[in-house]
């Protein structure tokens, strides 16, 4: 695949998963946005997928840097790109369903299901690494972002510092993914 | 295995998902029967599952006829069949205890799971066609059932034309399993 | 590995899944513990981990001495462990959410999950069985911690002799992966 298509790819998968999710967080009242005026595609205001694609472009493209030092234990190729990204999507889905779960069941069962995503597509330290990186750098935006005042998750659901205690395991999820999804789009099968 | 075998199998694993995933749907109070007098197996009205049972078979018999020209991804065997009907009636199961949550939510994340379980199995565009003929004709037949007053779901879960919404993407996963069904049993491990 | 590196991990497995999966149940208001003056880990009395963990090593146990009987479908290694006990806490914390559902959707949920991952794991006749002891045993024991009047499952999620109907199925995944534990943990990929 051309580095061209290969970065199509990344950006549509980023934008369609980032956008869904998102819609789910919104119509479930676990996130609300609060600045006016800005351009809304779905139910998202236009900077958080463009942000979502930058950070999974950035992973994707520092996981293939690293293949070599980080290698796969299991490697995957097209036909698997699809269902990662569709079991990140699910898990995205279900923290909006969660929303009004204790925080205990939300955060295990977020956390529990990322950790089998991460199995299940690569078990190995280099899409954990992935994996990590997302989870202090996601949130930490979110906080930012939640700080400025442009978004707010609702009462319930912004126990880590105005944000979900949840986020770090979703963020976790979609980092062992995007780690992989470059040399993952290279391989036929 | 025989073909008397192998059509045994199909029809008792589409009469259990069916059953089991109905008496979910009636118990949580997604759907209900409103034709008095028909006789009933657990929580369903006798042709639910002998109308799911001729669909699957009759997509089992579809995949096997065309598997040369949409060949398979992944070759799955006997041991995955348990499994696999099992993750469909999970869903199944799922989208009951989702009666409540919002539209968007509910769609997709059955949609979410529908693609994970299609691509575990086999992510193949013959699998994902089974998928389609299944979402397509599945949530029409059902849409025909609700227009004659046969049964009916209820408030909030009839956004399409009467059915569920997240029907189609239900009947999506069904159908890419049916699809790969016959071959599947065929193979040893 | 060595046989007390081996013993360590499974006893960490078992005491991690152990304790956040009941502050699951806790915290959701499925069990509520009913003895004063035991010391408390997390959510837990002391006891409760103790006796999953004695439970896990001695299924782990069993399936390593009955390997050349019931031999696994699927040789599963130490990157397929992590995945696996998460996945069974994820059923873990599953049955919390669920808690306020209906017993036909949490007991069909839960079981069809159950075999999902007995099937992503190894669907093998013997870890079937190591699941069906643990699916026997485990209720049991727990019925008899009722009766003893140290911990009780509130109303709603008692229906299986004080204890909740979808219990037999969380220990049925729980010991169908504890069953292939010992052997798993020795292989390296």
């Amino acid at each position: 695949m051309s580095t061209r298509a290969t970065v199509a790819w990344i950006v549509g998968l980023g934008a369609v998963v980032s956008l869904a999710g998102d819609a789910c967080h919104v119509a479930s009242g676990t996130t609300r946005y609060t600045w006016d005026g800005v351009p809304v595609i779905w139910k998202s205001a236009i900077w958080f997928p463009m942000l979502v694609v930058a950070g999974v472009l950035a992973l994707a493209d520092t996981g293939r840097r690293l293949a070599t030092r980080f290698p796969a234990a299991r490697m995957r190729g097209r036909a698997d790109v699809l269902p990662a990204a569709a079991a990140v999507l699910a898990l995205y889905a279900l923290t909006a369903a969660l929303h009004g779960q204790s925080t205990t069941v939300s955060v295990i069962l977020t956390a529990a299901v990322a950790i089998v995503i991460w199995g299940l597509w690569d078990p190995s330290p280099g899409a954990a690494f992935g994996g990590a990186i997302a989870a202090l750098a996601g949130p930490l935006v979110e906080i930012a972002i939640v700080a400025a005042g442009a978004a707010e998750y609702t009462h319930g659901s912004d126990g880590l510092a105005g944000v979900a205690p949840w986020l770090p395991a979703l963020y976790f999820a979609a980092g062992a993914v995007a780690f992989r999804l470059w040399d993952a789009l290279q391989r036929p099968a």
